[in-house]
């Protein structure tokens, strides 16, 4: 194996700028929130917590507000930066999708169940853990256990219609940990 | 539900090393870019902007250049960074994959309508936005909506071959936004 | 197309507070490890290699040990921060799963293989590069060529069963090359 590594660090010694830079194409009409405060009583910030989600019945369930309602207080600090979740599991995952009709989550969670088999049909060797374990690692893998979502303004960024999902792909279920890390100006 | 937080502040005091780290394993044979300056002039920088995708037909498209066109003046100022690309739809996805033969694209596309029932066939619940739309939204947890990619020395360090796809699920597409955040020094 | 920017200068100049921010419902019974040092000592860090894997056959590979053995020494750096991992090509994959039983990573690619069709049953137009090309295009986007990891006191802040798999889609394998981008204090 090969490797190749530079190691920066970002101590800052020159005097900022008085004025952010405000690209030219800057147009007001985007509905981006107004960011211009100057730079100078902005510093990097980083937070980081672990929120637990009680257990969840299998299928996909809309957490929005029961992650944000742990994190808000530590949003509001940040003017523009990145908000990462993770998920601490292998037979769960994390996803962004429709926030309005449970139809939508219903259908989802069909979905998955018709597209990994389960049971006696299934193909796995992986069974001890019972026959819903391994069809959940693969959902896992596919939907992913992670997320990282814009923050503007204290807010996290998200369209009109996107909410945070956490699938729970067992049957009996367990409360859900996860790491949320928040870094910004 | 439980939680535990801890928010860092990270305003340096210490006055930075002449020199940055570079580890003992640098090897000038891989193709990393040179990224050896010295700390001192380099700062943390944040930059978010919205970038707008005219609408695109139904399928997996290549966007690439039209992104990097509108942050690549931004992206200049990073020396070492992280990229963040975020979509706010729901029945829409961001990939990175081929950029070369646009048959990769189009049976990408065929692979995602295979998978996804659409009209009769469909065991869906959530019809109400039209036979196209369920499958949108699973389509676009199966790719997910958002990309995070290194920035090495002003650019996207992105492998030979990879491209930034973004795939319309919809049968009557309307313009995407794209938040990108760019982080670094 | 229409875009919107705001450029931020992350230049701090406020006196750092003596004491981080510590939130009200932090609970020490929860598993995160105490990460209560003073703000002063800590600055904004960025640390970003390539980490190259040699050839693995076709399936999934649990690759932590791989990957942390060539990060180990640049992420004691970090008391928080991010690990971005970044696979620099298009017919393979990064996730995260299972690290224990293997056949789980079997049972996975099994999963791959049944539903990405390959062969003559497949209805691809990109052929030319050999029939199990283009499935491992699509298996690539269905996984992800990235991760992002929250990195504790100096470590990769994953689940006791999590793992960082890479899953080599093609039959014959190359090496494959990892960006790595630590970010944090």
């Amino acid at each position: 194996m090969q490797a190749a590594a530079t190691l920066f660090s970002a101590k800052p010694l020159a005097p900022p700028p008085a004025i952010p830079r405000v690209r030219s194409q800057y147009k007001p009409a985007i509905s981006v929130p107004s960011t211009t405060s100057t730079s100078e009583s902005m510093a990097a910030k980083w937070a980081q917590k672990t929120v637990v989600i009680p257990p969840q019945r299998r299928g996909c369930h809309l957490v929005t507000s029961k992650i944000t309602r742990e994190i808000e207080q530590d949003l509001s600090d940040f003017k523009c930066g990145l908000a990462h979740f993770f998920l601490q599991h292998t037979s769960a995952s994390l996803t962004i999708n429709e926030n309005y009709d449970s139809d939508v989550q219903d259908d989802t969670e069909t979905f998955l169940n018709r597209i990994v088999p389960e049971g006696r049909s299934a193909p796995w060797k992986h069974t001890i853990e019972g026959p819903d374990d391994m069809p959940a690692h693969i959902k896992s893998s596919m939907f992913g256990c992670a997320l990282t979502i814009p923050i503007t303004d204290g807010r996290l960024n998200m369209g009109t219609w996107q909410g945070i999902w956490l699938c729970e792909h067992r049957d009996h279920a367990t409360a859900r940990k996860i790491v949320v890390t928040l870094n910004g100006i």
